[in-house]
Order: structure tokens, then sequence, then C-alpha cells
């Protein structure tokens, strides 16, 4: 279980497609006041090349922004910084590399995080800024390699969605070298409309009161609207039309001297317009109202909640277990015994309790989903459902690790699989044994009257001890444990049952 | 939609994994009236090797005896013969090889079922011949290389389990040679026992009053204990010990000559009264009562029904796509379409429009399921869904094949995964794209006025007639099927629109 603890000093990093940000904030209680802001044009997503791997200059250019990031942030305890990477860090294949090396210059973990999980935080941290109002709200925000949307009411997100389309990306498509013509406008506004098309009817569905962006391609098409002396500060068709007719004047973006618009945000203004102009048409949106706050802001309230018994990661586990139909009294008995063994074993292991427990946990409590595909092979089915269904409040890696967990708790140890995990792979394979001998015994205890016992280990030797003559008397449960002992054998590790 | 045929003859053949069975029937409505019995024992389970490929020794012996069996079947129609595989084929990774040769010399399509399915239909087999009564029953199977247990009421099977177990897998494994040992023997009881352990405790929260057995196993052991005077042909524990007794006192299967077990079978005897002692034991059984009907009389009357409204499988879909929320007016909309667009190209394409329409009704009806794991690659899921869950009725490979047409109805088709279905190949790609076709054209017409159209086809090509000046009026539809035409051509299609 969680431990809930109080930092005085919270931080957020959003690791974008388009630019890095950082929100440093003081917390007391629950709230939170928001200390120092920093930002930078990274472009991310310009830099995947056409194989989806991340070139060594784009990186370069990100690690470059998180050093100076890592000087505000560096004397942060562990647990109260946060860092989550979107769209281009989902799909880069080389992710893996960008991560460690920006791990080791901030001395924190970072996120990758799905889709609907940044659409959930998108909204959490914009639902915040807006006023009470009972209806539902439509909130989009662009980003530089995906679009989310969410329906939401008061702090509930009801809906998202996330589209794989991106000022950047968009940009790079559709205006190469910056080239601005009809044919391009057209063609970047038609793809954007197709994406849509998978998602609008679900989202007209729900219907909605007000609709709100947030992002800084929002921002800056509502702020060129304003300073054309259209509206109030929001989007309106009125001031997309003439943003387009001046845009289609100009021959290449660097030529974009519109007031408003920030000479960095040039590049990406023509595909973020057509993109805007596509959802106003989709949706049918008259005009777009703008809010503060954003993903960045959604990570911090997130965090706060997380040390707040308000972790939506527990919710989002219990609701998991209830539509897969968990047996709960089993599970929760087998998290009890898989923690009770963590705790024998932690300091022998270097397992930490905190974070490992948290992960033993939640794999204890799902870690039969499975069986509500099928029971042939359901370690592999609830593996598959853990590491592909929405769950709010994890991360891609939460969710893999997981669904290692669950993939390993039964017949054999995966062990390429524990590989693909680096430097947790070791923790991992001696979780993953933990809940198998939990799972045991706790079948060996429907069957007999279970003794105490001890678990003892050192490095890959186990050593399970059973009273005297207990296993004489129970060779069933004998059995069992040897069988065991023979699947541990192939990861290379030796239970000794005494 | 299936269609309604009478057939005076039909026919099931059972490839087990220690005989191959079949039966031939007279059919008069929904009755059925047993002409003719064959049975030969094959050991299938004993030809596969360590790597769990069918030896070509194993393969000849059941292709022999298929031989004799399609002499009897050879004039039988289409659609009035279903052969199944089970627990061997299940598991032979050259399965492909072995079922091309048995269907070119019987002449209809073999279908591996799933242990789950074959468990539905020995109780379907089984439950025909019991006599009435309100409580609940215990139906256990010992097959050649798997244990079926299923509890159910009435007709209606209520749990099913199927456990990798089985007389000819199990005397290879503990009695090798044949020879007998106390020390073999407790081997193959622990094993069973450790493979009964998940199961058990699921089988004993439900219940039942009656524990009726299957399968020549459970008939021989029966039988000796009749012939020993114990009982009146049922298995009883006295049974079972006086047995156990004779048979410890024996070096060697080939020694046994109790009064009622055939010399066929003692070489499985050794293992199979090992399982039957262990189920009684873990399952706390005092006698087990024979049951007359098994898996191929199940086969004949889920055959029947097929044929008088009664398919299982149509039930199966409809609660797939509720347990997983499907969208029904969307799903039978894209249906409708599909079928229509398939009966414009079934002759052109070779398709059939009976079984092919049969399968291309399914997939659109279940193409959304993945939507409930997560909107990201939902096909994905869906797929994912469809090949692995316990969906009644159907056949391994009818899942698969309804699995791939949706995995490829959304983005890209997977060329590679056709290609693994051979012959079936062709028609499977043709039934995904006309099944794409169907949800674009449903998609264009949420949006606009849809006129008819015609698709015409020949080989590779395809043209999508619309009437002059739509397409001009309707660019975002002209749009969508330009781009599908780019996902065709990537597999050698040439879509043209018109």
């Amino acid at each position: 279980m969680p431990q809930h603890k109080n930092f005085p000093l919270i931080a957020a990093i959003d690791l974008g497609s388009n630019s890095f940000h950082m929100v440093l904030a003081k917390t007391d209680q629950q709230d939170i006041r928001i200390l120092d802001r920093m930002g930078e044009k990274i472009q991310l997503a310009a830099g995947l090349d056409e194989h989806l791997r991340l070139q060594e200059d784009a990186i370069q250019r990100g690690l470059d922004c998180l050093r100076r990031f890592a000087q505000r942030i560096g004397d942060l305890p562990p647990g109260s910084v946060r860092i989550v990477g979107t769209s281009t860090l989902r799909v880069a294949i080389n992710r893996r590399e960008f991560i460690e090396r920006a791990e080791a210059i901030l001395g924190h973990d970072v996120d990758v995080i799905s889709g609907p999980e940044e659409a959930r935080l998108i909204y959490l941290g914009v639902s915040q800024t807006l006023p009470d109002s009972p209806g539902r709200r439509l909130v989009v925000d662009i980003g530089g390699g995906s679009t989310e949307f969410i329906i939401g009411q008061e702090f509930e997100p009801q809906y998202r969605a996330s589209l794989q389309m991106g000022c950047v990306s968009y940009g790079q498509r559709f205006f190469p070298d910056g080239e601005i013509s009809t044919g391009n406008y057209v063609r970047a506004y038609t793809a954007a409309r197709l994406e849509m098309m998978e998602s609008e009817s679900s989202l007209q569905r729900l219907g909605w009161q007000d609709s709100v962006g947030a992002s800084g391609t929002l921002r800056s098409v509502a702020q060129a609207c304003q300073a054309a002396g259209i509206g109030q500060g929001e989007i309106s068709r009125q001031g997309i039309r003439h943003l387009k007719q001046m845009l289609l004047k100009l021959d290449n973006a660097s030529q974009i001297d519109f007031p408003g618009i920030k000479p960095e945000r040039r590049s990406i203004f023509p595909s973020g317009l057509a993109i805007v102009e596509a959802i106003c048409d989709a949706l049918d949106l008259s005009k777009i109202s703008l809010a503060d706050g954003a993903l960045r802001e959604g990570v911090l309230y997130d965090l706060v909640g997380r040390h707040h018994h308000e972790d939506v990661r527990e919710r989002s586990i219990s609701s998991f277990m209830a539509r897969y139909h968990v047996d709960t009294t089993h599970a929760l008995r087998v998290e009890h015994k898989a923690l009770e063994l963590l705790e024998q074993v932690a300091p022998d292991w270097e397992l930490d309790e905190e974070w490992h427990g948290e992960l033993l946990s939640w794999a204890a409590r799902v870690h039969e989903v499975g069986l509500d595909i099928a029971h042939y092979h359901f370690h592999k089915h609830g593996a598959y459902l853990v590491e592909h269904s929405d769950l709010a409040g994890f991360s891609r890696q939460e969710q893999q690790m997981m669904a290692l967990l669950v993939r390993g708790h039964r017949r054999n140890i995966p062990a390429d699989r524990f590989q693909e995990f680096g430097r947790d792979a070791t923790a991992l394979l001696r979780l993953c044994i933990l809940l198998r001998l939990a799972i045991l015994l706790h079948r060996i205890r429907n069957h007999h009257c279970m003794p105490d016992l001890q678990l003892r280990v050192s490095g890959c030797q186990l050593r399970l001890l059973f009273p005297d003559q207990w296993l004489d008397d129970n060779p069933l449960a004998a059995a069992d444990l040897a069988k065991e002992a023979q699947w541990l054998q192939r990861v290379n590790h030796q239970l000794e049952v005494v």
C-alpha cells in the first residue's frame, strides 16, 4: 500500500513533442501554489526519422534543456518530482536510450504515459482553473505530436481520446521547409478531418456546453485573432477565416509576422491553424475559449493526490478487478501473503518495500483478470489486459512491469522478457518469484493446516523453512513445492524446502 | 446468416488422442438415430516427440484409419459431416500437415476445437443420454491427452474445465515401456493431483448431485470393478483400491489380464487408474457412474442444432458483443453493408455466400470488441479477444479467421498473417477488404447523403462506382477513399473510385 508523504516542494516536467515544460510548486495539504515555470521549445517530434528513431541532435536539444531544469530540482527528494513523456516518446523506438540519459541528468524517473492518460491529466490540470459550472465541458489540447480531447463534468473526465495529429508532426509532413500553399493547407486540413472521423461521433453523442482549449497552439491562434481585432481572446470562425486568408498570401512560414504570434511559433503555425479549423468543422464549434492549466499542472495535482489518499491508481485497480470479475477475497489473500514475504526478504534482495511493495500489491490483486477471457493460458491473457487497458494514473512502464509479473505468475517464467527491463530486471524477477510463492502457499493452505514458515534468501538461493515433519505429513504440498523448484531452476534460482 | 438444411444422413468423427471414432446417424427433424459406429485405437498422443511434433508413423496410423472411415462417408454432402480434433491436434506444431492430408482423404474440413469447447460438446453428448433430473451433474471424460470436467444442469453446461492430463500422455510419461512400480504409480497420481489443484475449488464451489463418467478409460475401470464382483458397473473407492492392489503386483502393463479389460487397453490402464484415483481424491467422490454418449454424439447433436435455428455460435456472438459493450446498431449496419457487398462480388471473387457470408457477418458484428480494452490499437485488442476467448460452438480455425478479419479491419492489413492460412488466404483477404469498405461506407454515410453505389471486382482490381459529380461534391469522402486505396495498395489491390 502506498505511503502518504508531505513534500513541501513538488515539481512536474512535461517532455512534450514541441516543448519541454517544468513547474515547481509549494504544497500545503492539497493546495498548490506555483513558484516557478520554465519552458523551452525543443521540437522533439521533428527529430523522429522515418523509422521512428529519435536522432541525436534532437536528443541533445532535449538533454541540454533538462540540464537547465535539473539545476532547479536537483535537491528535491524521490517522490516529489514527476516527469512525464508523451507522444514522441510513446512512438520513438529508441526512447529507452533517451529516457536513461534524461534520468541520469534529472535524478528522477521518467514515465511515458499513454494518450488517454495524458488526456486525463490535461483535464485534471485544466479543470482546476475553470469556474464551477454544472454542464459538460469539451477540452482540446493540440500538442506537437498528438491532440487530446476530453469531455468532462467538474473534475471528472467522462470521455478521453488521443489522436495522432500534432502541430510539429503535421508541420513536417504537410509544410516541408515551411513552404505554404493552398494545396499543403488543404492536405493538412483533410488529414486532420480523416483522423477525427472515428472519434467525432462519440464526442458528439455525449455533447458539451462549453469548449475550452489548452496548449500553445490554441493560445497563439487565439492571440492572433485578438490582435487582429476579432473577439476578446477566444478562437472564432471569423478569426480562423481571417488568419487563413492572411496565411495563404505568404510563401513561407518564416514570413509570418502576424501580431500575437511569437517568432518561435511561426514554423508550426500553418499546421496548427489547419488542425484548429478541422476540429471546429468536425465538431461544429463556433468558438473555443482559452483556459490556463495543462498537462504539467495536471501532473502536479495528480502527484499531490497520490500523497493524500487519493491515488487514482487504487481506483483504477479496483474497477479493473470488478470489470474482469476477479475473486477479490482470493486476490487480497495472495496480496497479503506476497507483502508478508516481501517484508521477510526485502533487505537481502535489495527490494524497496514501498515502491516494490506497491507493484507487487497491484500485480497480486489483478493476477487472475485473464480468467475472464479463458482459463487456458490465462496468465498470458491477464498480462495482455494489464498492458493494454487504459488504467488511469499508471504510466506505460508501470503497466508493463505489472503485466510481466502477471505473465510470470504461473507456469514458465519468461526470462527473456525480464531482461528487456534492463536494470529493473533482477528486482522484477524477484517480485515475480514472491508472487508465485504467495499463490502456491495460498493453494497449499486450502488443502492443509498451514504452519508458520520462513523464507530466507541469498542471491539466487531461496530457503523455505517448514516445521519438522510437516512436509513428510503433507506429500502433496511437498510435490507442489518440488514442481515450483523446477520452474525456478529454469531461471537459475534454487528453491530449497526444509 | 446461416441457412437451415435438412440432411437425412449426418456423421461425426472425433480424432481423439487415444482413438479415432466415427458415428453415422439418420436424422428426422432434430431426432437422431445412430446407424453405425466405428472406432480404432490410434494413440496419436504417443506419436508426439519432445518438440511436440507428430511423427510420421503416428500420422500414417491415423490416415490409414481415416481411409477406412472415408469409405462410409465419401458421398455425404458438405455440411453433413463434422470432424473434430482434440488435445493432440491442439498441441502438435505440425497439425496443419496432418489436417491437410486428413481433409484430402475425407473430403470434409477438420476443425480443431479448444478444451472448453470439447467439454461443451461432451456434455451435450452425455446429457442427451441421461435421465431427466433437476440437480447438477458433474461429467468427467478422461481422454488420451486431456481430461474434461463439466458441471451442468439438464442440457446446460455451467462450468467447463479442460486439463492437460490423459491416459496416453501420462502412460508415456510415467510408465515408460509399460513398466509398473509403486514409484511410477505415485508419480502419475501426484502429477494428476497437482494438475487438478487450480480447478478443484471452482468445481467444489459449484457442487453437484451426481458424478458421471464418459470415455473408454472410465468405462474400462468400471467394467474391471464389476468383473471383480465390486458394484453394479460403477466406479467405487473399493473397486479402485482393489484394482490398484492387483496392478502393483505386476511388473509390466502387458501382464494385465484382469477380467473386463480389453487387451488393447492394457498399456494405458495404469495411467488411467492413477488419474481416476486422483480425481476421486481431489473431488472427494465416492463413486462415478457411467454414461453413454461422448464427444462424437455431442458433435452430432450440435450439427443438427446448426441446421435447425439453434446454432450455438449465434448465441456466443451475441453474448460476446454484450460482454464487451459493442454498439450493436453500428455493428449490424456494418454487417448489413458487408453482406450487400459480398453479394455483389461473390461470383467474381469466388467467394461462397453461405460460409464466407457467415464468417463476414460474425466479424462485422464483433469488429469493435477491442474498444472495450482501449481505443489505441483496438483492432489488435479485438483480434486478441476473438482468438483467445471461449466462444462456444466455434472451432479454433473459425476463431482465428474471425480474429484476422478483426485485426485487418483498420489501418494496415497484415499480409503475412493472411499467408499463414494457406489456401484460405485469398478468400480471407477479400473478406477483410469487404469489411473495411463496409465500415468506410458506413462512416461516409454518417457525414453525407449516401448514394447507391456499385462494387465491381476482377482479381486485385476493385472499382467503386459513384453517381456523376458525387465525389466532387464530397471531397472528404473522396479523401477517405483515397487513403483506403493506399492501404489496399500495400497488399497489392487497386481500388479505383469513379
